[in-house]
């Protein structure tokens, strides 16, 4: 790797209505690197030889699922049946694409997908909270994502409870703890451009420590 | 008050080891305004008729109490001994003493003390939370600080237990909540100037929004 000096990997995790994705998206366009989300998808699909609708179907089955917040909540990775163990194998195609890109690419911003947790402990990464107070995420939801204002509390919720529970599943970490982040950050009080700043100002002075993936 | 749109009230929490003293000030000093953290207690007690070692003393003995804890962990503030009630009256009092700052004086930066919660929507304010791995707080602990090696463990254990039972008995929160936080930083990977720089960046673009102190 030519030049890890100036090599960056931010990585966004967010509440449902927070803006974390915009957020992403902007700072890859403004850094001039890669934005990655549901996009890696077609990576991983790529990579691992499943089909992206396939490996979508057995997602969203598995998040919504009642064994994945059991599993969860009990703080378990147990192979369960058929469809958990299939996203099992998708989380591990998962894990090496991004470690991939980590180690054999560029700089590039990656919102969601556990991202923070695979590539924990690596010299390069900043890893990003982005949240907000419940008024503003509602607000945001039915303004900019377009939620309809009867459903958005009950999406806003199944939203997190699903990423709470994927990220819980996978990690055996609690989504969304400051002790996983680099930077938390409320992004009611700041606008979205201010925002890219502040992790860009953050990462540039970001001392590169020498730790290795685990 | 004249000069509202300049004025701006840090406050930091932070945990043992994480230089969230140093952090405020450096920030107090670089954005040239007052600095509180326990001489804040001379203002409470020139304020409210209490000398300092009174309040101090009852404040270490309720903060190490086995009821304070208790209390805490039943997130109840019901009365206690007298010496709970005694201290419940010295909270009071600093509550008095940080509304009167943040209303009738200018910018200031406060460590410690539940600010955070105390200024709760108050429009001016910046709540900032500040920790670090367990490894750098050690090595700051002991390097910095002077905590003896053996010994810095215990001590930042029972430091951070007495904040958190506290916080939680006097705001019935849980100490060190992203959601109580405009923003969150690892001290680790910055140093300690652009921790203070990324704060006052932060303050200056925060949108100043219409709340009110409840």
């Amino acid at each position: 790797m030519a030049n890890n000096e100036k090599k960056k990997i931010i990585t966004i995790s967010r509440e449902f209505g927070s803006g974390g994705r915009i957020i992403g998206k902007r700072l890859a366009e403004k850094l001039g690197v890669p934005y990655y989300d549901r996009d890696l998808l077609d990576r991983i699909a790529e990579e691992s030889g499943f089909s992206r609708e396939m490996i979508e179907t057995a997602e969203k089955k598995a998040k919504n699922g009642f064994l994945y917040s059991l599993a969860s909540a009990m703080g378990t990775g147990e192979a369960g049946p058929e469809s958990l163990s299939l996203n099992e194998r998708f989380f591990l195609a998962q894990f090496d694409t991004i470690r991939k890109i980590a180690e054999e690419e560029g700089s590039c911003v990656i919102v969601g997908r556990c991202a923070d947790y695979i590539l924990r402990g690596y010299p390069y990464a900043t890893n990003v909270f982005i949240y907000a107070e419940e008024a503003d995420k509602i607000k945001r939801a039915v303004e900019e994502y377009g939620v309809p204002e009867d459903q958005v509390k009950k999406v806003m919720k199944e939203t997190d409870k699903a990423r709470a529970n994927y990220y819980a599943y996978h990690t055996g970490r609690k989504w969304g703890e400051h002790v996983n982040f680099n930077l938390s950050i409320d992004s009611g009080y700041l606008e979205i451009e201010d925002i890219v700043d502040l992790i860009i100002y953050y990462s540039e002075r970001q001392i590169w420590r020498q730790t290795t993936l685990d």
